[in-house]
Formats: C-alpha cells, sequence, structure tokens
C-alpha cells in the first residue's frame, strides 16, 4: 500500500496555523508559482487541536484541507504526536521523560514523550482515532504522517517496568538472561527481574552511551527502545487503519539514525519516508548511502524524501548555503535511489523559535524573486514535466551491502580494541567505492534474501546471527563473491564472543585465522604496499588457513602478513580486509571483485559523475546521470537513450556533456 | 550623588577580619608607604558580623572602620551579602540555588543565594539595615558597596513563580505572551501560566544555555535574572537610603558581563563601578571598550575601577604576571576613560582557599621590598600628585557605538545562521578601529540620545527596537554617518524575524536587500579584493537598492556582490558590512567612516599609542597618551600642552617621547 | 609477613565459574604448558557465594581451590567483595554511591559501594568472614586479596556523617576548623559541624573535582576518602586474621593512583601488591617510578605484580598490542624492581561484557598455538630456571625521590599558578633523569628515613609538613645533596600558605627567596642558554640568598636571573629548579647532582638500556640489564658477572651484547 499519485509529489511542511488568513492567499499563490502539489501537514499541532484534555478543536486544521483541496493540492496529514502539549506534561508529569543522566524532565523541546506512559501512548492514540475519523475521507488527503523523527529515550521506572516485561518475554528464565549478558563478571548474577535497571548513566554507564560494563544489557535496552517507540506508532496506525483502511500510513525516518534499528520497523509502515540532512561536507555517497538503506527498508520499494532543506540549515554550529543547482542536484539524486515524492522542510519561513534561520521555499519577507524560490519553481516544472515515468521504479542491482543496527551498536559499544572504528565510516567507504565503480546497490538487512546478488559486502559487521553465514557460503558456493572487513564476526545475538577462531562463522568463508590485533591512534599509518595504500586504527594479524594474500601489511613485526586476503570458495570467493584501508585501498579492492562480475559501470572513469539504473513496472530501463563537480562531464554514450529532461536524443558511442551539477534522466534505448 | 573626594581614591578589597592584631599594624604602615587612602571593607564578612540568625556582632567591623578613620583613610563599606553564612543556608534550604541543570545545591562557594526566596531577600535587606545604621555617620566612611559581583541564575519553584509573576506583569494575556515567543510552533501553545518551566537544562535547553528550542522565553528568563537580582540590590539599598541619605551606594559590576543586562540596572545605582580582569592576550581596546561601556551606564559620568589585580589572576588555567609598568599603563588607561578611583584586589594575599595565590599588594611574606609593592607606592605617589584635576572629567566623544544586551542574547542563543559569531568579537573589532584611528568613542544603549554624534556604530544588532531605526535615519538626514554590519536588524524584542527584507528596519537606511546568506567554518576566508581583507563565518548575499558597493566579495557564485556598501540618506550616510570582516577590514572601512567627519586623531599613525580626551568640569581640556608598546615612541605635540605627572611642556610641533608602557596626562595649552 | 614461595608466582585472575567443566580441564592442560602456579581466584564471586542475604554457597569455589590443589597449584583467594551482588543494591539502596554530581546511583558496574554503608561494611565483612573459616586451612591457599583496586569516591548523606565525625577527631573544635579550611574567606565560618557538606559539583566545586573554593575541605575529604576506603579494607582484614593468623593479606593497587594516598593505607597491608597498566606510549621509567613507588611502600620489600596484560588492554580508546619480547621484559623489568609475584589479568578470555577483548593467556579460541600463549609459556620456563634467586631482595638505592599524594593533591586542586603543571609529569622527570643516568632511585614518602641516601629529590613538593625541612637540611649538612622544583615549599597541611618567602621552609637550604612568578600557555618557551634547554608553565623570579645561580632564564624583564640554583649547605648542597625544564633540562642538572656523589652508572651512556641492582638475602648482588631499544645493545662488561638466565660468564671489561628487548640477570662476580 503504497500513495497513488501521478507525478512526483512535490511540496513540504506547511504551518499556516502560525500565521493570519492573508498570508494563507499568499502562500497558494506562491505555491502554485512553484509546482507545489503536496503539503505536509499538522506535524506540531497538537496543542493547537487538542487545548485541554477534554477539548478538541479541529476549527483550523479543517480550513487547511479545506483550503489545500479547494486549490488542487494534496495532503500529507500528520497525527502531530511527537510535540506535547503543555497541559499533558503538566497534568501527567510521567509523560516526561527521564534522560540519560536519570533526570526526570519537565514541559519543553519536543520529541519530550515517555514511550511506556499509559498517558501519553492513551492520549496520542485518541488523537490519531480522532484524525481519522474527521478526515478518512477528506478529498485532499493522500498519506498519513504518524507522529515525526521518532526517537530519543526514557530512563524512568514506568520504562524499567516495560524493559523487565521486554526482557521476560525475551528469555524466559532470569538463567537464559544471566547467561545471555555473562552476568558471573563483575558478580552480576541477577535473582530478580525487579534487580535490573535501565544501563544509563546511573547504572551501567560512564564517559556516556558508548561506555558500558555489561554489552548484554546496553544491547537489549537498545532494542527495547526501538520496540517501545515502534509500540507508539503501532497504537497510532492501529486507530487509524481501524477508521481508514484505504490511506496509506508512513512516519519520517532519519536514514542512517543509530538509535531505532528501522529495520525492525520497516515491516510496520505502509511505506518508507526520510528526512534527508547530510552532514556538512559530506561526499556525495554519504545522502546516497541513506537513500539505498531507506530504499532497502521496504524490498526495495520506493521512499518519500519526506524532508530536505531548499537552502540551509539552522540547527548546526555553521550553516553553509546550498549553491545554485545543488538543491536540484540532490533532489534527482534522491530520484534516482527510489524517491517517489520531493518534499521541503519547510515552505514558509517559521517567525519565531528555534528553526527561524532554518531555509524555506518562501521567507519571511514572502518573496518569490530569490533565487532560491526560481530554483523551487524551476524544479517544479521539471518535476512536472517528468510525470509519471519514475514512480514505482526499482533498482536492478547486482550487489548487496548488509546494514546491520546490532553490529552498529555492538561495535561502537565495545570497549576494545578500538573505539575510533566507526561503523558509518567503515560502511560507507565500501559503499562509496562500489557507487564510484558504477555499481548499483542494494543496502539490505542480515535476514534479505542474498539469492540475486554476485557479491555481497558485509563491511564491519561485528555481530553475526542466525544462519547469516551459511547464506553468505551459499553466494560463495554459486559463483558470487562476498567481501568482509576486520572486526566483524566477533559476536553472537548476545554480544558475546564466538569460541572460534575469529572471524568466527566467517572463518572457512574466508580461509583465514586471526589470533590477535593491535590498535593505534589515527597518526599512525601501515603501508599496504601492494595497494599502493595505508591502513589505520586496527590491524588484524592474519594467518592463512586456506586464503591467499592479496596484499601485506608493510612494517613491525608482522610486516609481510597478510592484510587483504581472498579465498577460493565453491565456484566463488571470500576476501577479507583486516584494517580500516585508506579510501583508495578499498576502492581498489571493490574494484576488484566488481570486475570479477563485470560490475564496474560504464561512466566510472568520470569522478563526480553518479549512475543510478532504475527499472520501472513497465519495464523501461531509466539510467540517472549526474554531476557532482563543478565542471562540465564530457561522456561518451555507451548506449542509445533519450534524456527525459530535455528530450534530446544520444546515440551510442556519441559524446555528450553533462553540465556542472547536471542532470540527465536518460531512457535507454 | 556621588562619592566626594580631594583626588583618585586608592587602595582596595581588605580583609584583616582574617588576620590577627599585629597584621594590621603592619597593613597600615605599608598602606601609609604606598600612598593607600581607601579600604573596600566586609565583602564576605556576614559569617562573621552574623554568626545566627538572631545575633549580630559588630565588634570586629567597628575596629576595622575605627582604625581605618584613626589612621585617616576612607572606606568602602560592603554590605557582604554575597555569600551566604554556613547556618542560613542550612536553616533555609531554599536559599540555595537550582542550577541549570536543575539540581538544587546545598552550602558552599559565594554568590549562592536565589534571589526569589524570602528568605534571603529579608536578611540580606535586614543585614543592609543594621549597616546603615550603625556606619551612616561613621568618619571613615566614603561609599556603600552592595553585595559583590551580583550573577548567575536560579532555576528553582520559587524562581518559576515570580518568573510567571513577571510574564503577568509583561504580557498581561497569555494569547499575548504565546504570539510573542511564537508557540504554534512544536506545539507550545500554553493555557496556562502554571504549564510555564524555567528553560534550562531540564526544560528547553540542550547543549548548555545557548540552544534553546525557543529563544522567547530564554530571552525573557535573562530579563527576568536580571530583574531578580535587581530586585535584591534594590532591596538592600532601599533600606540604606532609609537610614543614610547622603553617602552615594554601588555595586561592582563585571564589565562585558554577558548574564546581566546592566543598562537596566545603571538608574538604579548612584554611581557606576566595576571590577577589570581583562582576558588573557586580549590588546588594550579590549578593557577600555569594558571601561567605556561603564561610563556610558551612567550617562558619561565617572565610574569606579573597583578591582584590578596588581600582578595575576589565580582562577586561570594559566595566570601570566603584569610586567613593569603594565600596571601603572592599565591604571592611568581607566582613568583616562573615566575612572575617579584606582583600587586593587587585594590588598593583603589571603592565606587560603581559592584566591591565596591571586596578586596583592602585600603578599603572604608582609615585604614592601618587593617589585609589585613598589610600583604599587610609586603609582601612589602619582596619583596624590595628580590631585583632583581629573575627578568628575567627561569624554567629549563624537562617535557612538551601540552595545545592546538583548542584541547579545538573540544572537548567541539563535539556531542559524552560525554559532561562532560571537558578539563581543564583533563589537570590539570596530570598537578597535576607531579608537585606535584616535576617535573618542561613547558606548551607549540603544536607547541613548543620538543627537551629540557624528558618527554611530550597531555592530550585530540583531534585535531592532522601539524608534531606534528612525533616531538611526535621523542621525543620517542631518549629515551623520550610522555603519551596521551582518546580522543587524534581524528581530523585534521577542526575538521573532521581521517580516520584510534583511536587515529589517534598518534595510531603507542602509539601501539594500539580503535574501540569503552562506555560513562558514572560520578555515574558509573570502578574500574582499578591493579592502585587501578577507571575510569569514558569514556571508550575506547583498542586493543594492539604492546604496552603492565599496567591496565585493571575490569568488563563488556572489562573486562581484557587495560585501560592504555605503548608502547616501539625507545629508548623510548608511554603511553596511556584509561579512565579519578582518580587522584590517574593519580598520579601512572605520577609517573612511571617521574620515568623513574629521574625527581620525593626531596620533593615529602611531600603533600601540592610545589616546584619551576628558574634560574637566571646569573646562580644562586633558590628553591622554598611553604607550601600549615596549617601545618609545617618538612624537610630535599636535598642540601645546603640559604634562601633569613631570611638569613638562611641550610647543606645539616639537618633538616629544613617550617611554614604553609610557604615560602623559596633558593639560592642553 | 609476606607469602613464602620458592620461586616467583606465576600465574594471574581465573574465572572458572564463568565456564563449564570440560574448559575447566583445558585451563589446567593449558597452565601446566605455560608453566603456570598460582591463580588469583574470586575476585568478582560475591553474587556467586552469597545469592541472597541468608545463603551462601560455596560449592564452585570448593571446587576452583580444590582443583588447584589436586593440580598443584597456589590460590590467591580474593574476598570478592569489590563489586555487589545485584540483591544487595537492591534490597540497601544506600549502599550505592552518591556521585561527585550528587546523584544517588542505582545498581551496576563494579566499585559501587558507599564505603560508609554499614550495610556493604557488614556484609563485606561478614563475606570475609566465611571465606577465612573455611579456607584458611586450605592446602592451596598463599594470600588473601581483599576487594579489588579500591578506588572512587561517594557524596552521600552516610559519608557526610562519617566525614563530619572524622573532622571532629581531626580538628576538636570548630574553631581549630575555621582556621585550618580559613573560612573567614568567603564567609564560611561554621558554627556547627551539621552544616558542613562533602565538597562536591553541589557544594564547593566548579568544574570538576579539580576547582574547589575551599582547598582545605577538599583536601580533607580526599584524605578521609582514603581512611574510609582503608576502613573496608581493615574490616575485612581483621576478621581474616581472626580466623587465618598466618596467611599473608593484600589487596591490589594501581601504582600512581591520585584518589587515594597509599602511604597511608601501606602499614596495614602485609605485603603491597599493584596492577600495572602504564599509559599508552609511556616510556620504560613511568612503570619503573609506579613500581618504585609500590617498592616504598613497605620500606623496600618486595611487592606482588598483580596484573598485567599478556597482550592488549580494552578499556582505552585504543588499545596497542604488545609486541614480541615485550612482555618479557617488562615482567623483567617488574622483578628488577622489586616484584616477587608475576600475575596476569587474565588466564582466560572473558566471554561477555566490557573486558571481553582484554588481553588473555588463553583466548577465546582456547588454543596454545598463539604467539601470546607462546610468549607467555616461555617466560614461565625461564622464571622456573631463575628460581628464589631474586626473591627477597632489596634495592641498594643512595638516591631517593618524596613522593606526596597531599602534595599531588594541593598543586593539582590549586587556583594558580598554573592548571597545566601535573604532579606525575614533573615527578617523572626528575625520576627519569636519575633512573637514566643509572641511578637506584627509592620513591619514598616525606616521613622516610633519609639518612641512607646521599641525594634526596623533591619535584613539586608544593605542600612541606611536619619536621621534613629539617631533615632535609641535615641531609645537606652531612654532604648530600637536595634539589627542590617550582611549586615546591608553598603550603602547610593544611593548604594554607607560609606566612615567609617562598620557597617556605625550604628557602634556608636553598638559599634563595621568590616574590613572584609568571605563569604561561605552553606555547611559550623561556631559554635557558646554560643548559641549552627550555623553561615552560611557570617562571618563579629567583633573588639570590646566599645560592649562586647555574642557569638563567634567557629573556623577558627578568632575563639574567637565575633559573636554576646550587646553594652551598653544610657539607652538601641546595638545588632549586625554578621553572619547568625540558628533559635535556633535566637530565643535564640531575646528572650534575648525581655526578657530584659519583652516582651515575656504569651504562649510562647507552640510551634506552636500563640497569636495576638488587641484593639479595645472602647478599648476593644482582643487575638487571634490560635493553628497551629494538636494536642490540653492544656493552662492555664493568664487572665480572654471570647471567643467570643464559649461564654465561662475562669478564669486566669483556665486551657482550643485549639482545633488542633483551633482559640480562646478571650475578656480580
Amino acid at each position: 500500500m503504497r500513495p497513488s499519485s501521478s507525478k512526483i509529489p512535490y511540496g513540504g511542511d506547511y504551518n499556516p496555523e502560525q500565521w493570519p488568513a492573508e498570508v494563507w492567499d499568499a502562500d497558494h499563490r506562491l505555491f502554485t508559482r512553484a509546482g507545489i502539489d503536496t503539503l505536509t501537514v499538522g506535524v506540531f499541532s497538537w496543542s493547537l487541536t487538542q487545548p485541554a484534555e477534554d477539548t478538541y478543536d479541529f476549527t483550523v486544521l479543517d480550513r487547511i484541507l479545506d483550503r489545500a483541496a479547494a486549490e488542487g493540492r494534496q495532503v500529507c496529514l500528520a497525527t502531530g504526536t511527537a510535540a506535547l502539549p503543555p497541559w499533558l506534561a503538566k497534568k501527567y508529569p510521567e509523560v516526561n521523560r527521564t534522560d540519560f543522566e536519570g533526570r526526570r524532565h519537565r514541559y519543553g523541546q519536543r520529541h519530550n514523550f515517555c514511550p511506556s506512559s499509559p498517558a501519553y501512548r492513551g492520549l496520542a492514540a485518541k488523537m490519531a482515532a480522532r484524525l481519522a475519523e474527521r478526515y478518512a475521507d477528506h478529498p485532499a488527503l493522500l498519506a498519513w504522517h504518524v507522529n515525526n523523527e521518532y526517537g530519543g529515550a526514557c530512563y524512568c521506572d514506568l520504562c524499567a517496568d516495560a524493559f523487565r516485561d521486554w526482557l521476560r518475554d525475551r528469555y524466559g528464565t532470569l538463567d537464559a538472561l544471566n547467561d545471555a549478558w555473562w552476568t558471573t563478571f563483575w558478580s552480576h548474577r541477577y535473582t530478580s527481574y525487579e534487580e535490573i535497571e535501565p544501563p544509563n548513566a546511573l547504572t551501567e554507564h560512564w564517559r556516556g552511551p558508548d561506555h558500558t560494563a555489561f554489552q548484554g544489557i546496553t544491547l537489549d535496552y537498545l532494542r527495547f527502545t526501538t520496540d517501545a517507540l515502534l509500540g507508539c506508532f503501532l497504537a497510532e496506525k492501529e486507530v487509524i487503519r481501524a477508521r481508514d483502511p484505504v490511506t496509506p500510513v508512513t512516519t519520517n525516518f532519519m536514514g542512517m539514525f543509530r538509535p531505532l534499528d528501522y529495520h525492525r520497523w520497516a515491516p510496520h509502515l505502509d511505506f518508507a519516508s526520510w528526512d534527508s540532512y547530510p552532514p556538512l561536507d559530506a561526499p556525495p555517497t554519504w545522502a546516497a548511502l541513506a537513500h539505498d538503506l531507506m530504499r532497502g527498508l521496504k524490498d526495495g520499494a520506493p521512499f518519500w524524501l519526506m524532508e530536505q532543506t531548499p537552502s540551509t540549515t539552522a540547527c548546526r554550529d555553521v550553516n553553509p548555503l546550498r549553491r545554485p543547482g545543488e538543491l536540484r542536484l540532490a533532489t534527482f539524486q534522491a530520484i534516482a535511489h527510489g524517491a517517489d515524492a520531493a518534499l521541503y522542510f519547510q515552505l514558509r519561513a517559521s517567525r519565531g523559535a528555534c528553526e527561524k534561520y532554518h531555509g524555506a521555499v518562501i521567507g519571511h519577507a514572502g518573496r518569490d524573486d530569490t533565487r532560491v524560490f526560481r530554483e523551487v519553481a524551476v524544479l517544479g516544472a521539471e518535476l512536472e514535466q517528468l510525470g509519471d515515468v519514475s514512480l514505482g521504479a526499482r533498482t536492478p542491482a547486482r550487489t548487496a551491502l548488509l546494514f546491520d543496527w546490532d553490529s552498529w551498536w555492538a561495535l561502537e559499544i565495545s570497549d576494545g580494541p578500538s573505539r575510533l572504528v566507526k561503523y558509518q565510516e567503515v560502511v560507507h567507504a565500501y559503499y562509496r567505492a562500489a557507487r564510484e565503480a558504477g555499481a548499483d546497490v542494494d543496502v539490505v538487512p542480515h535476514t534479505a534474501d542474498l539469492t540475486p546478488y554476485d557479491v555481497v559486502l558485509t563491511p564491519a559487521l561485528h555481530m553475526v546471527k542466525g544462519d547469516l553465514a551459511t547464506r553468505l557460503e551459499a553466494v560463495a558456493e554459486r559463483g558470487g563473491t562476498v567481501l568482509a572487513t576486520f572486526l566483524s564476526g566477533r559476536v553472537d545475538a548476545h554480544d558475546r564472543a564466538f569460541l572460534t577462531d575469529v572471524p568466527g562463522p566467517l572463518a572457512p568463508l574466508m580461509g583465514i585465522r586471526i589470533d590477535e590485533w593491535d590498535s593505534r591512534r589515527p597518526e599512525f599509518a601501515q603501508s599496504i604496499p601492494e595497494l599502493a595504500s595505508e591502513g589505520r586504527l586496527v590491524f588484524e594479524i592474519v594467518r592463512l588457513r586456506g586464503a591467499e594474500a592479496v596484499a601485506t601489511y608493510g612494517s613491525d613485526f608482522y610486516a609481510g602478513t597478510p592484510a587483504v586476503t581472498r579465498n577460493a570458495y565453491g565456484q566463488g570467493e571470500g576476501w577479507y580486509v583486516a584494517t580500516a584501508l585508506d579510501q583508495p585501498g578499498v576502492d581498489e579492492v571493490v574494484r576488484r571483485v566488481l570486475d570479477r562480475h563485470d560490475l564496474v559501470g560504464p561512466y566510472a572513469g568520470h569522478a563526480g559523475v553518479e549512475t543510478a539504473n532504475r527499472t520501472t513496472p513497465d519495464g523501461t530501463r531509466l539510467l540517472f546521470l549526474l554531476n557532482h563537480t563543478d565542471r562540465t562531464a564530457e561522456l561518451k554514450a555507451h548506449i542509445a537513450a533519450t534524456d527525459l529532461l530535455t528530450g534530446k536524443r544520444t546515440e551510442a558511442g556519441a559524446p555528450f556533456a553533462l553540465d556542472p551539477r547536471g542532470v540527465a534522466v536518460l531512457r535507454l534505448q
């Protein structure tokens, strides 16, 4: 169940409730000028729609939706439960979160509710139910948007009790729990569930959320928090579905967001959506990785780009401006990776509070003659022209990258070998290498069906669960290549070390054995001569047990021992990278793997030119070309194609140019 | 009402209550040797003068004042209410502050009282009353010194209630408050004052006091805290005044001290006084700016330098020593900027606790043959010689610089455009440029009468209130020049963005329009070719709407657009600087502005030589010359004058030399 | 009373309770292979041995000890009271610590008990008593290991009361306390003990434990905490001793561990033991200093190396691997400095929780063919071969270095002169200079008998107590040399400044007077031309009062004044270093001092070759040679000797080589 649309929905967050009527008039005039057809409404409206526990007031919301309908625009309607109204926090103090430091908060900010509090869950569901009853049949309604950017954790006594219940369900017996958490270490054997406290700064943690005495309890609290917030989502979704059986329901995710394991959420959303705010100075592949992760949530189905800024953020220490062309490029990149909607935060800039300087389609002066408005409007016209051609398309990837929240958590809360290894950075390095080599990549959970793939990358897969090792072996058996890295295959689902040689269940496939490892500050680098590369941070000392060395360490007592290995396995191969190679090293290794499967793309020689293939429901093959540089890219067509944005056709072998920050959407042959 | 004196009072904080009688004898002998005639007494004496709630004991204080009188010294008598006695904190736990983290403190440190606690206010006022009754007519009494360095904030429930009352007074209705704070954003519409919590780490803030979800409430809490502490001051002053109608009352300020808006306090002090501890490595203009700010509090009237160190501080990570001549230079700089007293912290070094290593006139060994003591004594003799000539003098400035706490707060608690722009740094850059060009500068509040000035500088005036824009336009109308900078004219008194083109109410005067701005890390610099300068941090993109470009950006997509503009307005001009220029760039722009009004001083070509003009009550014109370098400055007299420190007369055009770190106090012609 | 043994006990922490029986079998097989004869058992067994308040269960411990005995291994038996069992924390919430921030913790981690809680003390002592009753006569029992790595502090109300009692004992009257803490400063005169609060973030502190308003109370709380934890130790020791009059009792220290003054503990231990985890990149002298400090605890008697890692730590941000030979080198270094046992943490790696990646003799795969296991086994064989020759030996040092926790604390909690001076760094610089010059060094408390020494180093001796100055003068009187440094002789036992010239009681011996000092950021350096060295951080300005200048400052207004001085005193000398010299400067000064007493060693010219002399109970002279470099050291024997590890004899004057990271244990002549 996904929103139906005849073109890519275009628009974004809209808060007319903050403004008088004449501003509404101006808004709609400007929306029309910009090709904006979709409004996300009501995201923070709770204090307006329910000014007291027994008072609901939908007057303003009615006007907003009716006006939208009258103007021919669609609404993505939010339940608005991400920010409590003041009266609720005052009346039910337990709904305010208790933070990691053990402090009960009072009213303020947003994302401020305890997920275990019956008062919150009850009142939020009641609000969702009221909205569904009222607007299920509204002509403007396109999709339901539950809450907003779920996240954060609570450590109150209600959550402690809920956690204990969650543990009872998971473990059955205390013996099983004691064994899973390895509690005999440091005298922690629990004799009653009541003795278990949420792991935070007052209990198992020091130096913040990543330093815990017991990884087991901390991992489980991360899983519990994922489930607790998912419970909030489900409570709302359920009452909506009971009243509106047809309109798709989503909540907006945040890409690579560590606190929540979105793979546990994905089955419960009708379609995925997310808010893209890449870090400053991130390369284009950073946002692309997040897009592909979001696309992987629903087995490759398109997602919505629910938010991006048209110009600047506000919440960062410095907030650079998107330069001319960057917004268009980022938007087409999203579409190239699976976005079926392109929405902004925000349509009109807030006048006050902490987001007043956040970029908006319409600024404080309400003008349509700004550069930003013009770019938004031009893009609106292009999307209009593109129509429905890309809707519902899928990515024909033969390369998979496993992304695993459990491994992310386990790796980053581990004491040793190195606090400096960051999961996202390792994953991104391999993703980037594959993408810049021109391969389409599916970013998938460890439970994904791996049969469609020739290449499976499992960077930093610290935790190996279930039958994954067997399924990876099957990839190699039938001729595929599996590439793993340092710090993979170390722990089981409870973060207990495997009692076998490292890399644990991956060892047979990799054909190696590791007894020891060095970790060093980033200033120290090991040369890896065969790759003209350097390794850093972690240096696993590999003994070959069937594999062959692809590259070796250049110095120290383990000089000449393997840094990268290849193991013939069945018809295929297992590759292992034992250190954090620099990007050129990763690029070289990944390219060798892709080469073996003829997966290096036709434009891989053009640095900064991204390609992305899509196949539409009717079988049309689209190729997106994105020039991330500020130089014109001079290409030679590898196949005949028509650019849907210009209508221009190029024959195979013919030269064609891609403007600086330029985009082409090619229909192949 | 100001302290009357026949010469500049010289001395400082004195704590004989910490010492036995023989030390007192030594002290007074040394004071005489050093020319010390004024003692600040009783600043932390509460636990001594009131050892229990119903017990007052003034025995020691009597002895201190009587001894001072007997020795012919004057006393600045403190009420001593800045540090609670232990019994009070134990008996009334609510007087201990609740900090920004929401933690109720227990007894310790100083500046430790809740300003809203009736127990504190009552007992502090009672102490002030007792002191006034006892010492109003004491022959040594020169001035009242209420409390000490007021500052800090409390977030307890008493303060929460007081804040709500303060809000009721300010806003009248909740609708007005909701509108001012823009509470519809993030579902914050309050339906009762009781729902409002003090903004802190448990409510609206994250990452400390500068990161708030709602600027409106945080700004108002800063204003409330200013008023709450002012209320404490007024409670003491009132009971003193009732018992002593003639002795002037002050409290010692801290110059550019962000937590308190001293402009709200100024009308209530009989005279201003402050403690000068410039940051390490600050240029001389940093202290000068603070002096001029303090002088501006009482409309240009002289202030007291209540504290400075004779040698080192103790509270910093490193505490450099004042080198030979630096103390004298700093003291004459203070006088040049309006100080009518020169006092030290401290006369004798404490033996224990956290200030035992703080510099003192008399060290632990009690010697008079140290370098520091000798310098203090030489200076004492010079001040004796100077007599009353500078007392009551005023600065004949034609340049004003607006200093605005609201803008400071609003700028630095804002999310976006840049957390790296610091109000003081921007203000100081423009102040420094004007001062180093030889202009006398009045540092005034936004409400000041601007008619005396030819040039008005409004750096980083983020908030524009009341009729200020009109009064600035009037300056230009009659031929003056107004200079504004980036991030000015952005918000109204409630921190709501103006719904017009940036720079809001300043736009007509500036003749420009700004739609967008870039912000970047400090490593990135934009060249500004016309000024041979660089801009940093924020780059506003300016469109000319009547103004002309003075200088332009050198690169990026806005290359060639204006970075500095000048707009003819009436008989005068409006200048706008759209980026954080480096100091040479600011210097160049300010010098062009001053040149237009012939305000560049006669010694502006001598780097490191500061000039400051003063006009005495009888019309005598004094010119202070201060050589901040360690090289002799060779000058040519621009006018005939007599140096009051040496008695030497120099004719106009004659050469004269200023020693390294040397000072001249010239009576002109 | 020390453990009796026929060779150096070899083994370490062993937790078979975490594993099934088959693993135990494997363990003992591998122990035999590695020469492991000593097991530290039960360190974290409380939750196992006492699963409920009224239930003790020693089944598993019985099996562990019986098995050890059957295998011919000895047991160092821990009382296991360093980590609470969950039920205890739940039943007696007051046993959980209240931290520096004033937050009561809940159950978690280890070292988590309030030392003042009767419930903890009672139950811990009861456990110790039960163990002593049960195992006093067990054939495997070698030593008692009370608790583990005592440390941390608690700030709860029970501790507040205990602190008040401690103060009553120490001061007798409040007047004495008020005087000691100099409470008249900042109005702190206490009128009742009940008004005194533990000094923490809610009372006297800001910016953490080192920033206090009153050094006196903070120092006393550090002393109180030392005593409170010592009280816990004594409570256990007493009940053990009552049941087992013969087995020696220890607890494992942590070397230079700031929180606890081990000199106050030392008399109460039967023998000292400690856990050596030197900081990353620390030079070999860092660990050596800690060894010598531990040896100094019991007046030069040997200690146990209770823990070291065979390979890596886990708890640090990066955890480098011990390279081949480093473990052996570190172990022989410990023995050279006085270790009579060589134990590891840990024998088998934990499967879960925060130490699962900590190095172990036996890794997760249980192998004996790893490099680390092999090195452990080779070392085991060498220790076997060495037999009892080094047991009970003592170091014939003629150089003493005073190490003083009070000075450490006082220096680092002081406001001014510089927060950047770190006690350990100053001490280590002088220790390193002496050691690298080949001198044996005793690291002793300020109360030590100084008559055996020719040279006494007192770096950064901020606090001078008792008759120490007189005893130092006696060292010089009889011809010895005393060397003191900047920031010495500043405060008395209550951290009150001496009311005399700096360096206070050391001034007569040093023949100097200091009135003022500069402190600067580390980027600033003063050249010290005579030493071809640089000074940093603190620059005391010295006036000679009998001493002569050895070296002078090169610049600033105090250029040419002394930076290093020498004062003839009696038959000997007092040296003073007035700034933080770089290491070459310290080396030069210390070498001149040692030269005077002919204390520079025969191999001092060989950088990286450490020497350590030991004299066995029967008078045999041993010389340990340790090559800390990775190059072969070519030496010429200064005396005839036999290497006990190889049996090879070398005549005086003959060349001999020491392998990279090589060790020789020479029996001299």
